[in-house]
């Protein structure tokens, strides 16, 4: 199959008129790919994680563009016009947001925050306010109205989905697509590396802050949260 | 008189019960302090030179903190309640907004664009959605619609203003105060300090870039406007 584009943890590949091949690698990446790390099996883990999570959320309306698992690691997916910018939702106060603005990790806001980040390696994804958005072009109205509505609706169903299983959700980010209708649809992937999970109970952080911050072994990590989805 | 803060730029002072006084000093700083210069006259200059824009925005509805000017470097200022951001509003592309989303600078936006910063010297006035203003609750609904809308009035003011002396205004940032009435009132000063002031024909800076970027004779920029605005 030939290679359309390699990313951090990913590859795609040439398929259909309609479909790529996307496939989940097994490395690791933070602070734009300054510190790298893998574990065996990561890809696999992610690619289960993620389709258990889109099926879940399909359940409540939400499309995506997954088609059919291919294999362990690889999964056909719709051939979509990416958005270029990655789009955040924020329970809770931490990462980047607590350093930029000087709060406290774990700050709950009084409502989720969604925020745009521009989707360019070699500026290190700026932080987008939606003015920029609108007067640079970048998405347009509908575009960014419908990112908007789309982030808040995964918020709500993930917030579900993670609480049954006494887990906070700090925060994520999702990647979205346009297909030839135009329709705005969920793509890449809902993982550990996308989102920040903690333990309701012990703050345990279940997710790639163990691997960004050395706070122990990553894949152990990756494995009590798919084992308590019930992927694993 | 007591000193109540010392700026970068500027001291405040204790006056009435309704007014502080504002001392315009000679320094330059830029790079958020890293940076530091200064020139005799200087701050008599950027008194001069905000007064003579705020008479001329105040001609256009827009009012202002200045109560009376007391000496070459001195303004008694109306006493407010600064709000706790720095807004910006952009024409052309400059500056940070150019290194953060590499855009060239100079290009022209297709309508002006509103940004506000927090003002946390030690934090290096990070870049805000108005999102995050809301959320955070750092402005009020209101006091964010009624910034933007005098943000946008004043730059519709210095557009005129700087034109009749074949001026470009880059960009611009403003600082906004409440008063007890909870009116919104343009605050601090407009000076070359705080504008992107290119030359129409010959796109030279007359603006503190000349300092940031050592690009000749800062003081002799500065003059250069103030005497194209007729106050030297």
């Amino acid at each position: 199959m030939k290679m359309i584009y390699e990313g951090k943890a990913k590859r795609i590949y040439e398929d259909g008129n309609e479909t790529v091949v996307m496939e989940f690698k097994d490395s690791l990446t933070a602070f734009n790919a300054q510190k790298v790390g893998s574990f065996e099996g990561k890809g696999s883990l992610n690619l289960k994680f993620t389709t258990k999570i889109f099926d879940l959320l399909q359940k409540q309306g939400v499309e995506n563009h997954f088609v059919e698992i291919l294999d362990g690691s690889r999964v056909r997916v719709k051939r979509l016009k990416m958005l270029p910018v990655e789009v955040v939702v924020r329970n809770k106060v931490a990462g980047s947001l607590s350093k930029r603005l000087g709060i406290q990790e774990g700050f709950s806001l009084k409502r989720p925050l969604v925020e745009f980040y521009f989707k360019k390696d070699e500026l290190g994804d700026p932080l987008l306010t939606e003015e920029q958005i609108l007067v640079l072009e970048i998405l347009t109205p509908y575009q960014m109205q419908k990112s908007k509505e789309l982030a808040q609706k995964v918020n709500k169903g993930l917030l579900e989905i993670l609480n049954a299983i006494g887990v906070d959700l700090i925060d994520f980010k999702i990647e979205i697509g346009m297909d030839k209708d135009q329709n705005l649809i969920l793509a890449d992937e809902i993982t550990p590396d996308s989102c920040r999970l903690w333990d309701q109970k012990t703050g345990e952080k279940l997710d790639k802050d163990v691997f960004r911050r050395d706070l122990g072994d990553v894949a152990q990590a990756y494995h009590q949260i798919a084992q308590r989805l019930g992927v694993e």
